[in-house]
């Protein structure tokens, strides 16, 4: 190993080694609110071709797959939003079982093979349910999917200058990995193992020889993960493959199918699989073009971490890997391998102490460790200049070797001791739930994004459509649903809309004059490129409520507001201040009203919003001081635009405010009074938004519509000022105000009030047609 | 009057007289090179539908028609831009004869009707004919369209609170100034007659009271205008028809259609008209909806003007037509109408000075003139606070009517006695053809528009296409055929492309994901957003020729080119230069060659051009500052962007550019020698554009198309690096620099070198599907 990570530091690879490729798949059960496996069907938004969300061995049973990302935290972030996803989208009151071995079965009927269209797959899964029984195959865990990049690699192979094909180099290099991991397998089930305790009714014979916990749970001492000792997920017999050479063990596991032994090579449970390209016909493919990664399944589902795996054991994994690339490494003989199968089940049985055994010798498991322990750390400090992330895992490796006690498996079994298998699980399960919702609208690892790009990427993954960055600082994305592109800037920019439809909406004179002429109601008014102009139309204006400003508005600089007509002085110096702005103003009647927010996709009105300042109500016993630090207990409230909604803060701006009325911070509200803290009601300010979309005259929807259709618009919002939102639109009650080319999408999916309009999942349906989205969403 | 005035005055109405409604229509007889009329057919390109360059009796007859616009001058801009349209789309060696009398007609039988698809109008001009003569029809003139602004006209009718209706008001207003105008007739056509001389061949009748010049060419003493006069273009009899009030005037006309004096209302040539907003049954109309507007048919075509009309008599016609609305009026009787015809046709006979007829009595033309003037001059001073524009029209109007000489007939018939009837007015077609051309690139009025812009406006004008501005500003207009409206930004931005299309294309880093994704050849290379991760780099790029650039680029700015590869020291400094201009930056291979900008519309190469810096080709006996001057002199170049091309200056960079290879500005180059002035290419410092559309190897426009494709852009310019235009585009010997969302049309319209590639009309085939170009133009 030291020769190897030599030549690394000597040619310049060590900074590449924190690249690879990463995926994660984990599989969790669906379970009711009392932790008994559910009797629904898999949620019908994710079809059977989601890429990321399927169906594993059970209706029951949700799997999750991260396509290949660049880092281990990129993984870490996908799974970890593939499970909230998931998590928000099941059935009511139903919950991911956090734990590796099953939930409690009272009748093993309640098993259901996935109702998959494809028959083959269901005939397959009924096989195997059959040969192992229902509840062995719900055990269910986290699989590893590691490559290196192809071009360290290649560097590599051109710097070894050795005797073989980059192909022969590629294959050995993995089968090397292969040996050695299942070699040193022990090491990382001692440390990441977090199915200790099983419940009674999954297995009677594995509760023979085991300790008895409370009434029904069981566990075996010194077995970490159930899993991966003869009571998990196993075949029927240990059977002995070679891992010296990919021809020997192509040669194997075709012997394994021959013998009926197993139906297909998937059907060959190992830890570690050598994957290819193409997922089909894995041992033809092998044979063909090599391992293209392989895939590490001997992960427990962790149960005390909301995702089911944490960043540590993940980093750990790569970790693990790389040393197993790195180490000297012998031949796979039966002896090596019944020694691996020694190890998986040894017991503590009387003893106090862990061995595993090791060339034939039982070594003190500490020993053993602490060795594996020290060479990874020369791992990282060659490699990774002693990154913190990397550093951090082996101390928590050494803790855990020192301390027992400390490992996942013995917490877990210690935390069931003082409540229940079944109810430990469940109270997880709905904590995790709770803490999803919170993060509904999030795109973990991705919160630099603007939330409408968040929560359409999170629609698209629902929907199993992949994505793309092609530039992050401008939240340029591109979506692809089985080849079929489509680029996406800004949650809302498309190419469903013309370029000149936005240049349209950008130019408000411009709007202005096309909306105009197709006779929708726009505040009448003038366009000015010289301020005489401007004065000498003065009388036009007499006796309206007025609203002047520069022709290109931002944040309201310029812009006056007269709501009684203005006598020509402060007329003239409205004009001054406007033209001090902008080459060209506009002069507009002042439209009376409430300014609503219509978001039109595609000819339809897909949601409403209403902002109001930022306000509090009282109960009569709380000063509004506490009663917005309630207020601000709202996970949709942050700082800083992460949030759906901003914090109230109570500044200067505030107490002058409320100054006014002769209220401060500590006045008392009444029961049910409602105390506004500012005059502007923007959402940066702490402002509410207030979902209308079932509350306005269909009047002002078709209005809005007519607008879109008028810029031949697909994705707008349409600002609209509505005196009275019960009486129907006509000339005098209303008045366009703008018209938006780049709505935000996040207000009508996590309103302050009113419910997820599913704005996201409209953009979806605009771009893919080909998605029935009807169907599921009833749309 | 006076009253009038005040009330105007008073009102704050002064103003708004300036605006208005004003049209331009104007005929003119297409002539070949010796000046007689032409036997080719109308240009096939100007269809019948088309609502600005139409034909009008004759095949061989031009009728250019302006559509109603707010001020006289940009009727006249207009007319303008629609002579030079029409102008530059004749068949070749045709010319526009620029008087008002017929060409030389040698054959009556030349004369043909115009082809029209529509019968019924063929018809009518074949009866015309026959009763008129075939030379009478061919006398072309200047038709004036004018109403006030509707606003305008209201304000006036609430404030003078009378008794009748607002369309009674509006109908008696403009039937006065139908009557004020006949009678003050003779003061317009002595100061803008301008057709008084004729050829032998015109009329044998008119010829008997004349005065010969040269062989061949007539003209009598006194009258300005032949076409007023009764040897003009006028009904057999001078019939009288009321112009005391709308009923009776439609009654007197109805009548002598009933009598078959006439066939229709249009073919009573009364030198005013009333017209409805529907053109179609006017008397019927007039009946429904009263006076839209007027029509003054009495200018004949100036010949001493370009365009057949000058700005001054525009200026004159409206202040005249202002004059004859307030002017005190009678009833219009048949001695009045005697009156006016006699006017028309006095002549100077053996006397030496003009008189007219006023109310029975011969008044000096100079006295009666002035007292015109006189109150011409108050209305200026009144409504239009003393404008210079409309007091030159008043200054001319007096030293014409002084100096009898100066008046544009008499400088005619001075020119012709100097030359002939055909020469002269021949001579002046190609003068002003000539002109045409220089101004090709321009729509005049509008020079504050991008180049591409007016581009674009000229060419829908050609394809009567209307047009609007929607922000002058940022050259936004909406282009109208038949009631289909296109909105178009910077004449290339439409609604054909996508939003995104032009997103994409915005961004460098984008763009270049999105082309390498579909396997197209661009830059080789990095993107970094971290010095560090750049400089870690070096090793990638050592050896290689690289460009260094900020990811959004602008002029240039922070961009570091190496085209042999650079030191680590020279590379570091690079990197820095570049992120000291953004938050990430491209390292990129430097590919070899020369640099084309294809222009691909619609999935079609419609224009490539190379630039190469200012320079000047020796003739062995010019200095470089002479020959500098003589490619200066070129019409295409001038200074600002307002022509395709720019002129070279002799700048301190030029000289210290010459220095290097031991030249100066006083350097005589060699015949043929080529001496290059800078080192960069910008047309904007002199560099030359060079069409290449017809010379480069297939290949590479296969390879543009497709890069349109690939982001779906239907118009976009493709800069493409290429070694070697001749060889096939291989891996090595190209690469795509940029695909721009905004691309000029100009250049490729306007080359130094090569031919027009009309490039804007391939713009307007994309937006207009239903217009058949590809018959007109062989696209």
């Amino acid at each position: 190993m030291d020769k190897f990570l030599k030549m690394i530091n000597e040619n310049n690879f060590k900074s590449k080694f924190k690249k690879g490729n990463f995926g994660i798949e984990k599989e969790n059960i669906r379970v009711d609110k009392n932790g008994e496996i559910a009797s629904t069907d898999h949620p019908k938004i994710f079809l059977e071709d989601n890429e990321f969300i399927k169906r594993d061995f059970s209706e029951s049973q949700i799997e999750l797959v991260t396509p290949a990302v660049s880092t281990v935290l990129e993984a870490y972030n996908y799974i970890r939003n593939l499970h909230n996803i998931a998590s928000l989208e099941l059935n009511s009151d139903e919950y991911l079982w956090p734990q590796s071995n099953p939930p409690v079965i009272t009748d093993v009927n309640k098993i259901k093979v996935a109702k998959l269209n494809n028959l083959e797959e269901v005939k397959y899964r009924e096989n195997l349910m059959q040969k192992y029984g229902a509840k062995k195959q719900l055990i269910s865990g986290v699989h590893f999917n590691f490559s290196f990049k192809e071009d360290l690699l290649k560097d590599i192979y051109n710097t070894l200058n050795c005797n073989k094909t980059f192909r022969e180099f590629k294959d050995d290099l993995y089968f090397k990995i292969g040996r050695n991991f299942l070699k040193y397998k022990w090491f990382l089930v001692y440390l990441t193992g977090a199915s200790p305790v099983f419940h009674k009714s999954y297995c009677n014979k594995c509760t023979k020889s085991s300790e008895r916990i409370g009434r029904e749970d069981y566990y075996l001492k010194g077995i970490y993960s159930l899993r991966n000792s003869k009571c998990g997920y196993k075949n029927n017999e240990d059977y002995y493959v070679s891992y010296n050479d990919l021809n020997s063990y192509v040669e194997d596991v075709y012997r394994l199918i021959q013998d009926k032994c197993i139906q297909s090579a998937k059907e060959y449970y190992s830890p570690i699989r050598f994957k290819t390209k193409n997922p089909k016909n894995v041992l033809e493919n092998l044979k063909k073009d090599g391992v293209e990664y392989i895939e590490i399944r001997m992960l427990d589902l962790d149960p005390t971490e909301q995702c089911g795996v944490s960043l540590d054991t993940l980093y750990l994994m790569h970790l693990f890997l790389l040393y197993t690339a790195f180490k000297g490494d012998e031949k796979y003989t039966i002896e090596v391998h019944n020694e691996i199968i020694e190890n998986d089940n040894k017991t503590l049985d009387n003893k106090d102490e862990k061995f595993v055994k090791i060339d034939g010798k039982d070594v003190l498991i500490e020993e053993a460790g602490f060795k594996i322990i020290s060479e990874l750390q020369k791992i990282v400090d060659t490699l990774f200049d002693g990154d913190e992330e990397y550093k951090k895992v082996l101390d928590i490796a050494k803790i855990r070797f020192l301390k027992p006690e400390t490992t996942i498996s013995s917490r877990i079994i210690n935390d069931i001791r003082e409540s229940k298998y079944s109810d430990y699980f469940i109270d997880l399960s709905k904590k995790y739930l709770e803490e999803s919702k919170k993060e509904a609208f999030k795109l973990i690892g991705y919160e630099d994004f603007e939330l409408s790009t968040q929560i359409l990427i999170i629609d698209a993954l629902k929907n199993g459509i992949k994505f793309d960055i092609l530039d992050r600082d401008e939240n340029f994305i591109s979506l692809n649903y089985k080849g079929h592109i489509e680029y996406v800037k800004q949650a809302t920019k498309t190419s469903k809309d013309s370029y000149i439809t936005a240049l349209i909406m950008e130019n408000k004179l411009v709007t202005k004059k096309v909306l105009e002429k197709n006779n929708i109601r726009v505040p009448k008014g003038g366009y000015y490129e010289k301020i005489d102009d401007a004065l000498e139309d003065f009388y036009k204006y007499e006796n309206k409520a007025l609203v002047v400003k520069p022709k290109t508005t931002n944040f309201g600089i310029g812009i006056s507001i007269f709501k009684a007509s203005p006598s020509f002085k402060d007329y003239k110096r409205a004009v001054e201040i406007a033209f001090s702005e902008d080459r060209s103003i506009l002069i507009e009647e002042f439209i009376e009203g409430k300014e609503y927010r219509f978001l039109v996709i595609e000819d339809e009105v897909v949601g409403i919003l209403h902002r109001v300042p930022a306000n509090v109500t009282g109960d009569g016993e709380k000063t509004i001081k506490e009663l917005v630090e309630i207020k601000n207990m709202d996970p949709l409230r942050g700082k800083g635009y992460k949030t759906p909604l901003e914090k109230i803060s109570l500044t200067e701006i505030e107490e002058t405010f409320l100054k006014e009325s002769n209220k401060d911070f500590n006045y008392i509200p009444k029961s049910g009074e409602v105390v506004y803290l500012r005059e502007n009601s923007n959402i940066s300010t702490g402002g509410d938004s207030i979902d209308f979309t079932d509350d306005i005259d269909e009047s002002y929807k078709k209005i809005a519509i007519e607008c879109a259709k008028t810029v031949d618009a697909k994705i707008t919002g349409v600002d609209v000022m509505i005196q009275n939102i019960k009486e129907k639109a006509n000339i005098n009650n209303y008045g366009i105000i703008e018209i938006n080319f780049n709505p935000a999408i996040h207000i009508h999916c996590f309103p302050y009030k009113g419910i997820n309009r599913k704005v996201s999942e409209k953009v979806l349906k605009l771009l893919f047609k080909e998605i029935n989205f009807n169907e599921r969403y009833g749309m």
